[in-house]
């Protein structure tokens, strides 16, 4: 069986004249290259052309600038910047590190290969019709012919496959297609030969968003990847407040449940009409989220979660009827749900272990998922370690004067002078700034402080030769960007309170990562790899999070981003049920560690508010770094 | 664990002053002696009084007359001439042969004793809170108590137990009852501890009647037994009409469906109000029916049942989630429902061979159950051959001039004095006859026959000295009872007609037995046991149906009568699961015989038709009677 993620997919690819090849990939709904702005900067979406060179205008100085004379030579081009000269199919090769840049649609996320075993199986069989002679049952004669053609034995029959047995057996003229669920079960018949089409759909359900992968099963393909915001948002931004909706009543928490529901299902049917599908064609499910998602997503009471000692109602994995869930796809299909470590660390964490593989490395490897809720995981093959740290929404632009969600008009990156202090910045889409994105707030509080305009305490401090620095009816703030080149009627700034919450977010992430390495007894330097996973964790500076003390003090090399592990993770349990079984293991070597209930937690986070760090000693190579900026500042 | 069925229930029973053992039994719910009229006649309701003699008037002439003095001596009474001197409290016993007399409720079946295994145990289990320091997870901590006290792992869970799960527990006080499901799943919880209540329900699904036990699965007996008409009659009386109506739509066919389904909750509720219990207190149901009725109750088309070559659409047996069909009884119960042989040997066929055991025997046997079809097996140990004969719908009364079900007014009984004709009748009920159930009609021809009335073509021949033997609109008839003495407005009679819808079906029951015997070449003497079971082979009169050879010639003792077996192998069923493998393995052992596909049925048919056949050497003893009979009307 073909292994699948290996990168290199070959496509064919028609192109019109004068389309560039990006346009015609999305035309022609390969769903790649997505954050890529087309104009020719990020050099994130190269491609091999392998045939139809000559139909392409050469490449131009833009672009001959982003490749390297090697990748030039071997075909290597920026799909944004090459356009046809004449309409022509191409063929081209998406190389590895293209496939990785998908990242950045925070619905892909790095993964290993896995073998190619669905739980779905399709298999074409003739039956010989029933005669006065043989008067065999419908059932009967299906089964005895599977077992002749696969030596499958003891299969038992889904309910509403049972139902439509019979009909289909005769409009098929006794030659069907089988579905049979982990060789245990026939989950589908169809009349004639369908044996070629078999489709999966892997969800990855987060508190903000919903990530859907519709799955060739008979490649392990990814066919379409869709996403939408989760509509549970109108019952609360955050995972308590909509428990707490939950809470009210029968109808509220059914409410609660059929809202992720719905959503699941119209990602499934956006995904199969831009695949000319049908939600009846998709076989089995996969779902990965934390345990409040997965519990309302099941219809399984989240209340106990929000209350102390926030136990979850199970932690297993489950093969569930999709139906029964109120899933609208094939009758008897079946919606995989990832087993989940606790009331905090949910199915998204395993998944995450499993497409990093953490549990099977020899060397100590730490994840860090971080989003309204920071989930990180500490260890090795010997087993593992797992907390969850409330970092608020801060991250997520939350709570922040003018922070804002990821998305156009985003400042998501700043840079001060720290002599002059003056600012640049880069905007999501490259208009006038509206706000700033959690990630980039995150960078300018460290900027801030290297350039010294915080100190360790987290205070904006004046006395600096600038305008930008300033209070503000009593509160201090630095300017980020004067109101006459922003898109709303006033100035951008980081103020004192955002400071705070920035501090008491970060404060909270590495109580979690210290409480961890205590417990495991290890020290920074001993931590191999630092997965950042999720939306924030693929876009944040990661020596801005080291500088201001979220992150423990090990080389940036070390970091490695991630992405979207948790539908990387729901992907490869759908196409290979051996996952599934890996994913209990991964359970049982994973301890849960309530951060509440550690008796050091309160002075480990006291002492996490500073910059870095109250103890400055954890932090090496930053305080190297305050001195000289200290130096610096006071010869000033 | 121990055995069941033995008979010899024990009982306390209140009685008033002047009532009758009878009333006050009836008035408690104890739905014993059904079919006793209360007058003294059928010595069927005997009881051994074992306390409170005393307080009860001594036995009178008519009693005496129905006891032996053995009897007498042992406290054996009759309960519908037993009346308390004064109000009291009595206990007694139900010896066996009164239980067995509940055969005439046609409900009740001969059975072996069986081991006590029912699929759901209950077990009461007390659990560690949650704690910060403990946070398992509920259904993990659930498991992980259960796992100690009784062993079982790796169980599954039934999703709507796992949606009630955390608040059960919580309102239990962390301590519960769960019910499991054949040691695998958890199907139920309750709070606090219930382990000494768990109920399940058998149902014999007939075409004209259900009947259903609530059945104690802690102690495995029948708590109360309930019955009905199936009231898919409104679709028409016999199968095929009713198939036929479900081939008109989708909506026919579920209305189909759900009339049946309906027909079994009703039959749940009043079985439950009898014992004060809720349907949500049945854990379990099994159900045996012929093909058409299991595949109606499965919801899956009978369609293919009435068309050759009548498939059914599955054999096997299957355990399924009662709420999936309809069933209110609790929320993940099961519905265990009996394999069936063939498209018209059902599950109730399996059910009779379980319960008659003939699977087991050494020596031949054959059971024959006769309702609108009547099915045939043929075999012992060593395998086992089935048919089904569409004896039509003579032998319940259908299609006969007078002819009627066994209820109230129906003449049940008929004698003819072969010298003199003169008629002597019993009627159901006592009171003047309104018409004639199937049993007396076939006992009539058969009197008819031996008092050579009708000659062995079936023709009735007068030439009599009598005014019964008449000519009506040019058809002969006989009459049974004058209308001054019937409850109509009419003669009671049987009519030319009526003798040929007798000949009929009667050689649709013998061509079965003879094919089957043909088949497994054997001749009637090496027959060692005939078990007749169902309605209308509990009443029929063995020698009548001899005579007229619908039987074959073997000594009428080894004729046995079993009742509703079907209903007791249901029962069975409930009780041990075995009996489940078993029923598996019986159909394995047991070959469908298609008549149909017969070479030699449609010869057979016709020599079956002449009265016993046009084969007399077939029917010796009968041959005997009949050239005795013809030699004393030669006479005359």
């Amino acid at each position: 069986m073909p292994d699948t993620w290996g990168g290199n997919t070959k496509l064919k690819i028609t192109i019109k004249e004068g389309e560039s090849l990006l346009e015609a990939l999305r035309s022609q709904g390969q769903d790649i290259f997505t954050m890529c702005g087309g104009r020719g900067t990020c050099g994130k979406c190269r491609v091999v052309v392998l045939k139809g060179t000559d139909e392409l205008a050469g490449p131009k100085q833009t672009e001959k600038a982003l490749l390297s004379k090697e990748d030039l030579n071997s075909g290597y081009r920026l799909s944004c910047l090459t356009r046809a000269i004449r309409s022509t199919t191409l063929e081209i090769r998406i190389p590895p590190e293209s496939e990785q840049s998908q990242q950045r649609l925070m619905v892909s996320g790095t993964a290993p290969a896995v073998r190619l075993v669905p739980a779905v199986r399709k298999i074409f069989i003739k039956l010989p019709p029933p005669s006065l002679q043989d008067t065999t049952a419908d059932l009967e004669r299906l089964t005895e012919v599977l077992k002749k053609k696969t030596g499958l034995d003891h299969l038992e029959i889904g309910y509403d496959t049972l139902k439509e047995l019979p009909y289909l057996l005769r409009t098929g003229c006794w030659e069907v297609t089988t579905s049979t669920f982990r060789d245990k079960e026939i989950i589908g018949i169809q009349a004639g030969d369908d044996s070629n089409s078999c489709f999966g759909f892997a969800v990855d359900i987060g508190t903000t968003k919903i990530a859907g992968y519709l799955v060739d099963l008979t490649t392990g393909k990814t066919v379409v990847t869709v996403s939408s915001l989760n509509p549970q948002a109108k019952f609360g931004a955050d995972i308590i407040s909509r428990i707490t909706y939950s809470m009210k009543g029968k109808e509220a928490a059914v409410e609660v449940t059929r809202c992720i529901i719905d959503a699941v299902n119209r990602l499934i049917r956006e995904a199969c009409e831009k695949s000319g599908l049908s939600p009846q064609d998709i076989a089995d499910i996969t779902v990965a989220g934390n345990t409040a998602m997965h519990h309302m997503f099941l219809g399984v009471t989240p209340r106990y979660l929000s209350l102390s000692p926030y136990p979850a109602v199970l932690r297993r994995g489950l093969e569930i009827r999709a139906a029964d869930l109120g899933l609208q796809t094939a009758p008897d299909s079946r919606a995989y749900l990832f087993p989940a470590v606790a009331g905090f660390v949910g199915g998204d964490a395993v998944a995450d272990i499993i497409a990093t593989e953490i549990h099977l490395a020899r060397d100590l490897s730490m994840l860090i998922d971080i989003g309204t809720n920071a989930e990180i995981i500490l260890g090795n093959s010997k087993g593992l370690l797992a907390c969850s740290c409330a970092s608020g929404p801060a991250f997520e632009g939350a709570h922040i004067k003018q922070g804002m969600r990821a998305s156009q008009g985003a400042i998501e990156k700043i840079w001060i002078d720290p002599q002059t202090l003056d600012v640049s910045y880069r905007v999501i889409g490259g208009i006038e700034p509206v706000g700033i994105c959690g990630s980039a707030i995150v960078e300018g509080v460290a900027e801030m402080f290297r350039a010294g305009i915080v100190n360790s305490r987290g205070r904006i401090c004046g006395g600096r030769d600038t305008q930008r620095i300033r209070e503000v009816d009593g509160t201090m703030e630095f300017m980020i960007v004067d109101r006459s080149l922003t898109g709303i009627d006033d100035d951008i700034v980081i103020t004192q309170s955002d400071v705070r919450e920035i501090q008491l977010a970060k404060a909270a992430v590495y109580t979690g990562i210290s409480i961890l390495m205590k417990r495991m007894q290890v020290k920074p330097e001993e931590i191999r790899r630092i997965f950042l996973a999720g939306a924030f964790g693929t876009y944040i500076d990661p020596s801005s999070a080291r500088d201001i003390g979220m992150f423990p003090d090990i080389p940036l090399s070390r970091i490695q981003f991630v992405g979207n592990t948790a539908g990387a993770g729901a992907r490869m349990a759908l196409i290979s049920t051996p996952i599934r079984e890996i994913a209990e293991k991964v359970l049982h070597k994973t301890r849960y560690v309530e951060l509440g209930a550690d008796s050091e937690f309160q002075k480990e986070f006291m002492s996490a508010i500073d910059i870095p760090n109250a103890d400055v000693e954890l932090f090496p190579s930053v305080s190297h770094a305050v001195q000289a900026n200290g130096l610096t500042r006071r010869k000033l």
